[in-house]
């Protein structure tokens, strides 16, 4: 899919609220014509005499047939979210109405907006970058306050200024050595060598900063892989469902990955946790049980955390000694949390305390000391950084933009460093320069903008 | 439920648009504060300060937390649906968003809307009445032509003039009759008996004509359950998806009635038939096809049309004759179809031409002749009334009344007929009255409200 300047022209239109029965139903028309189009079949007013930005009452005909009483939303380019001529339409929730009034607005002459179209044209009119217009279709989807949070910074700019300080100062780098390039043959040098580099330098910390935060805004966008292991017995739902109940977030069920591993979304103080819950840790002679074990050992190495949930009234240090064992050769920081507290005897919460002092106690049943295990999720996660503002990377094209970005900057102080010419740094800079762009859409190609917008919902 | 006075003061809050993944939401308040509680949270322009029908870009905040930015939509009292100040937020369609927003508007005062509640204000400020507040739901439920037009031609208030004028010939009738109860000793007869009697009788005629509307309006409303009738092998699937793709009509699987009926919802020009496939005509010795066959023949009996397919190359005429006389039986109107007429073999034909001449001839599998079918199945709808535009009834409510009153209305003539004393004349005439104000909401009583606006969605 692409989009050609003919199709920029075109009034396109769609529903811009969900399918499915409600009070209201918004049909979103934008370009040249949309006024003029709704003027046809809209009866009450003369929409083309009317100001931007205000709301008129009337009824939407089909010849003489009324279809719907309406009210209609005026907004005269360029103050529109498009920056073109918009109308939006109020009319009753019924998929009947939807479906007629789309129809009817197809027959005079709008056509219906591709996915993101809206957006789009948005971007192309100056209404904001491209970071900023990837920011809409996250913040529609954002289900937690981290990534509304993310997303709403980055729709609002943050994200973006920060790129653009980065890319203002290899522009004026850039343009110094330029400027060296037309004095080529006499030898100056308006550019210290010495403060460039230091300058390459400070830009590479800075995208490396951005480059590690993806991790993180991945997190923020996506949740928390925590795989949650243990033996059958060790409380594993209990536990997921003393966290789902004293949180009272959205709850579901992830269908599909494989009939093994059950998903549970818990959101922690604004994070989102997928639980994975799994087959268990032990050894087993048995064939289709040890399948189930080799992937949950898989499973426990993709995940981001790994909560180790063990019964006090049914486990040994031995056994636990050998769990912790294979755990930490896995690489994955986990949570030693001792279920039960109840059923402990004591010589064993000692023994633990002495071996594994930082295991947590808990009682997932009667709710004890589950604020201590969501204290040492959040502590692990380490959402610091992002609650002081900072900004974080969350989306992989953004990401890959910035990994390109800085193996140039790399090449660039491999060049000074060997002493290439003024050329070849050039070369590099203009590099830099172009990934940088295309993460605010200065630089862009047709596919690029297509493939980015066709991820949007119809109607945005 | 029901609603007090305290509550209507209340200013209430409520998502207006479906739940579920869309560019937009709108959130709508309504109450004397809702421009005040508005002001709170928004930034960008004093909300207080703005004239009615105007809209204004700006941003949510939760504190200094920003939740959204949005469109705000004002509608000064008494300038709105509910006659109440209104004002309409556009958020981005995120159930993140829309949640923060709704409890922010909560804490700000703001009171959750009971369903039906904001068409439930404007019912009792005066902007429609009953009638037309139960066709707004109508309207939001409408999947067909007929159904649509039925419920835009109640709310916008075709129904209701039809009952006021009803009631204003009466009320005429009933201020003559209590004239002459003024002057009770004196023996004076404002009103002729006769000319009484015949009036009565005319209002007669109209309740009757709406009483029998209702069967139409049913029919409208809920669709035309048409039982398909026929041997497991006469083609039925076939013709339901031959019926389906020459429409392109929204289809859609009713679960549960019983494992036995599969019905097919099916638009034919403008009307929903239900096709209610059945397990056949025959009679039977195996247990349990009899038990299918008996709860065939009780479906059949209550089916509006039954449509009895037989396949040409597999039956004879003796088995069609069998057929027809059980049918005639059953006393619900049928249509004969005489399907694969490719495979016809010519003396079974001219038999059936002969014996049986209102036989359609088709063709499922090559979808010939299916418009005869369709227009037969329109006739037997009779549908001819409706589309000349008579008010028809639709709401069961409405039927009840018009029952009542019929009945009332029987005793005047009754009364009148034994020359009963005027003020029991005087008491029918008033319960008449009572009755069709039941429909438009003059008579009403607050369980009567509050069971009708219960069955609404929360938002309208």
């Amino acid at each position: 899919m692409s989009f050609s300047l003919a199709d920029r022209q075109d009034t396109i239109v769609a529903l811009a609220t969900p399918q499915g029965i409600g009070a209201i139903a918004v049909i979103r028309l934008s370009g040249s014509r949309a006024i003029e189009i709704v003027n046809e079949v809209f009866f009450g007013k003369d929409l083309s005499k009317q100001e931007s930005h205000t709301i008129h009452f009337g009824t939407i005909r089909d010849e003489d047939k009324i279809i719907d009483e309406v009210l209609v939303s005026l907004f005269i380019a360029p103050k529109s979210f498009t920056k073109e001529n918009v109308v939006e339409i109020s009319t009753h929730g019924s998929s009947y109405i939807i479906n007629r009034v789309l129809k009817l607005f197809l027959k005079k002459g709008a056509r219906l907006a591709k996915p993101g179209e809206f957006t789009q044209r948005a971007f192309l009119n100056g209404q904001f970058d491209l970071a900023q217009a990837e920011a809409v279709a996250d913040l529609i989807h954002a289900d937690s306050e981290s990534s509304h949070e993310a997303a709403l910074n980055q729709m609002r700019g943050g994200f973006s200024s920060e790129i653009q300080e980065l890319r203002q100062k290899l522009i004026h780098f850039a343009s110094m050595i330029e400027l060296e390039l037309d004095f080529g043959e006499e030898d100056v040098e308006f550019a210290s060598r010495t403060e460039l580099q230091e300058l390459v330098e400070r830009l590479m910390r800075v995208v490396e900063e951005l480059i590690l935060s993806f991790d993180l805004g991945n997190v923020i966008k996506n949740g928390v892989p925590t795989v949650i292991a243990g033996k059958p017995n060790a409380g594993k739902s209990t536990l997921l469902n003393a966290l789902l109940k004293e949180e009272k977030a959205i709850v579901s069920d992830i269908a599909g990955t494989t009939r093994d591993f059950i998903e549970d979304e818990i959101n922690i103080n604004g994070v989102i946790f997928r639980f994975i819950d799994t087959a268990g840790l032990r050894e087993t002679t048995d064939t289709i049980e040890a399948i189930g074990v080799s992937r949950t050992q898989e499973k426990m190495k993709t995940a981001s955390l790994i909560l180790y949930l063990f019964d006090l009234g049914d486990t040994d240090l031995i056994e636990i000694n050998r769990d912790v064992n294979k755990l930490e050769n896995l690489g994955v920081p986990f949570i030693k949390v001792a279920n039960k507290l109840d059923m402990a005897n004591p010589e064993l919460l000692a023994e633990l305390k002495a071996k594994h002092p930082d295991t947590l106690f808990i009682s997932a049943k009667n709710q004890e000391h589950l604020e201590d295990l969501k204290a040492k999720l959040m502590e692990l996660v380490n959402l610091d950084k992002f609650k002081t503002g900072n900004t974080v990377v969350t989306n992989i094209r953004h990401y890959d933009s910035l990994i390109k970005t800085r193996d140039s900057l790399l090449d660039i102080i491999h060049g000074i460093e060997t002493e290439v010419t003024n050329d070849f740094v050039a070369m590099d800079i203009r590099r830099s320069l172009h990934f940088l762009g295309e993460i605010t859409g200065e630089i862009t190609t047709d596919d690029l903008l297509a493939n980015i917008f066709s991820k949007f919902c119809i109607g945005k």
